[in-house]
């Protein structure tokens, strides 16, 4: 058991992990940090959190577990802020889509002063956010991607493996992190500014088609109703590889699009069906 | 109640009208035509269709309502070679993802031999294929469009739309076959190509990526998973319009490219959050 977690932004992610820490009694006392006291209130209220507090830095005394949960360009703000008051024996975590960036900073900033961070990314969210859209079990049967420091400081990666684990992740996978930041250029940056520019398309086309979307358009940009204010540092912060995996997307659409303007037939079929095959070995 | 149904493709669409046909007692007959016997044995055998046959036009003979379930361009082949065997008081419908084709087929066809056939659209669907994903309720709640003919014999647009109507669907929409045609390039079969993509560009980039691959991915590309065969006649028969939906996906997305790449902000923010409002309304 954690004897002090305190969690920094409680939305969507941060707000899953208090809740699911709650639920399985996995600290004894969970601290809430947010900018603002009156957005702390709803944890406070249904006993998901002991103590609500506006001051990152004070509420770090005594932790054992920090998990940073803001949009990534604040978690570094926040890593930078709250470094100098970190206990020697805590360990910081986060749940930021991009790790190249932060885990940079971190390295720096134990040059200094040596303290434990391990980034971590849970392969899980909703087109929903807000601590509303919270859940105890966000986490069951995820993927957590872990990215342990160069050095590891009093087994920090191990506490925060075990902690994911005990929120119920389904795997946890070790990436440096610029594997890490490639990987979900592709499969999570990638889609999502796809359906966003899908709906922005379609309203620039042709409005009037929106009366005629099916599951097939509404499955396809669900996730395009993300948090902006997320998602711009997102899509910011991991640019250089977003744009390469956009590079490759463009390439695979201008061949399916050459195909079909030579009249289809078999090389487009086969294309399809090599793409049907890929997709179906997600299921 | 309808006397003799025929039913021509006894796939996901086709085996759908069948069944739920069958279901709410639409029809006294229903008649299942398929290329090939064995594919039919299902039908037969759990009732769905009364009698199975190989040969289109044979099973024209006292039909009622004829209904053109094949990919799109078969549907255009099936209409030209059924044409001289329909009988003088039949209504042909299709459920074809396309419309300016086919209808300009049938006027062309009933300039010679005055036959009624009413396009029809339904907007629902499944990755899945085949007869075995066939359900009665698939059009329950659905919208589907009906392109109806420049002249109407018989009553055949009210015909087909009470059809569709007692099928369950929530609305019919009548709408001209070029209006349909730039809408669903716009809602359908640009999302539809976009999502191929995606999945081809994952693995050429990245194919370890794959095993990150959460919800967002998921929901995203899971329309890539639709019969290789079904689409490529879709694309084909619709590519001017879809070139045209495409170059305004291509234009939306490399403003957004252009936004992260100057480093996102509050440009960038208003964007992702005009796009959430909008996919927003869809719910």
């Amino acid at each position: 058991v954690i004897d002090r977690l305190v969690v920094v932004g409680l939305g969507l992610l941060g707000g899953s992990v208090a809740k699911g820490a709650r639920a399985r009694g996995l600290a004894r006392e969970i601290v809430g940090v947010g900018r603002e006291a009156q957005r702390l209130r709803p944890a406070l209220e249904d006993g998901t959190v002991d103590r609500g507090l506006t001051d990152a830095a004070a509420a770090l005394r005594g932790a054992e577990l920090v998990v940073l949960a803001a949009p990534v360009r604040a978690n570094e703000e926040l890593l930078a802020e709250c470094w100098p008051a970190l206990p020697a024996e805590c360990v910081v975590t986060d749940v930021g889509s991009t790790k190249r960036s932060i885990m940079t900073l971190a390295r720096r900033l134990s040059a200094t002063l040596p303290r434990a961070f391990v980034g971590s990314h849970p392969m899980a969210g909703s087109e929903r956010t807000g601590y509303g859209a919270a859940r105890a079990d966000l986490f069951a049967g995820a993927t957590v991607v872990v990215t342990p420091p160069d050095r590891d400081v009093g087994g920090a990666t191990k506490r925060v493996t075990a902690f994911w684990e005990a929120l119920g992740a389904a795997r946890v996978v070790f990436l440096d992190p610029e594997t890490h930041d490639r990987a979900v250029a592709a499969v999570s940056h990638l889609p999502h500014l796809v359906a966003c520019a899908l709906v922005a398309a379609v309203e620039q086309f042709d409005r009037e088609a929106f009366g005629l979307a099916a599951g097939g358009f509404r499955d396809t940009t669900r996730i395009a109703a993300g948090d902006p204010a997320v998602w711009e540092e997102i899509f910011v912060s991991n640019r250089d590889a977003l744009d390469e995996a956009l590079r490759a997307f463009e390439a695979a659409l201008g061949e399916l699009r050459e195909a079909i303007r030579h009249g289809g037939g078999e090389r487009l079929r086969q294309a399809l069906a090599h793409i049907k095959a890929r997709r179906e070995m997600l299921r």
